[in-house]
């Protein structure tokens, strides 16, 4: 049974497709021991309580530079014995002391199909309002091993969704986080928690 | 009825994916009044002749310019009287005033999502290569129409394609021909045909 760490900014939508995903029995050998905040007032900590689920607020602003965030969100991984850590609408840039200590253990969900509509500034309906200004038919999510690249790590699954005529960034967003975001990330955890993946440079492969 | 002149470089297999498309009357509106080509041995001449579709080589080596090919190939298409010219695996640089004189009236299918693996330098088996390196998921084609950029122009219609474990660059080629291109290609003929569709600055649109 792994350790799943999901660190959130905002209404955690994903966060509670994983819980559902993992109170359904979808996801296997996964709980999630904590959830953490950059903001107090974050629905995701709702969400948390809700389930039992331990949780903290660890902003950037309450520290005096990103050495101290960096140690103080490191400190807060190991408390809570995080063996995954999932990104599910972070809106913090993860210091890279933390990324190179989790690499390969943090993964992360992205509103597009990258290489498509990503890279920094690319995060939000920022994302759709891209894919709808270039009038792409065909938009998704990706879920990520997260590298020290902005949406650059190597890719664990990807899901396609169409965009309709009349979509705006905000419909296309919800219909994006239902039929693909909820979707791949419990399946990404799920081989994770399994050992059902591993990666080969940029490329994950399937274990046989 | 339009008349679609076909441009190619190499076996012509979108061609024969329209040809068929038309003799199955799933594209309606349309003949092929003609296929172009920059090689002498292409196949697509050979599918041509077995259609009764009358064909031209024109190629820039026979031309000691840019300026003179561009005449070259405009006399060619209005030979024809092209109301509709579409790229299908068309390996040469069209002239700007070629394209210019046909912006709105000129396609091109490229063997993945736009704007991934796209631009100068992707065709063929690179883009295929690229989006395994990548280790993208999915991958998929797009038919858009052609302006001055290298595969920049709006998109008529997209396609997703799963990448599977064990692809090689030709194998995925051949999905992404058969599950995506030899459909959408058609389809976007179809559309322009019925005058289904028209440009809205950078998207295609539905008429009502």
């Amino acid at each position: 049974m792994i350790n799943v760490v999901v660190l959130v900014s905002g209404g955690g939508t994903n966060l509670q497709a994983l819980i559902d995903s993992i109170e359904a029995g979808e996801v296997s050998n996964a709980t999630i021991s904590a959830v953490i905040s950059n903001k107090k007032d974050a629905y995701a900590l709702t969400r948390a309580e809700k389930h039992g689920i331990p949780s903290d607020c660890i902003s950037p602003k309450d520290y005096d530079n990103g050495e101290e965030f960096a140690e103080a969100l490191l400190a807060a991984l190991e408390k809570y014995n995080a063996d995954l850590v999932v990104l599910a609408g972070y809106l913090v840039i993860v210091p890279l002391k933390v990324i190179d200590k989790y690499y390969g253990r943090m993964i992360n969900i992205h509103p597009s199909l990258i290489p498509s509509h990503c890279g920094p500034g690319y995060y939000g309906l920022h994302v759709h309002e891209s894919v709808l200004a270039r009038g792409n038919k065909v938009t998704g999510a990706t879920v990520h091993f997260v590298d020290e690249g902005t949406d650059t790590g190597p890719i664990i699954l990807q899901k396609a969704v169409d965009v309709m005529e009349d979509d705006t960034p905000e419909v296309l967003q919800k219909r994006v986080m239902e039929q693909a975001e909820w979707k791949i990330l419990p399946q990404a955890v799920d081989l994770i928690a399994n050992d059902k993946i591993y990666i080969d440079g940029k490329v994950v492969k399937n274990r046989r």
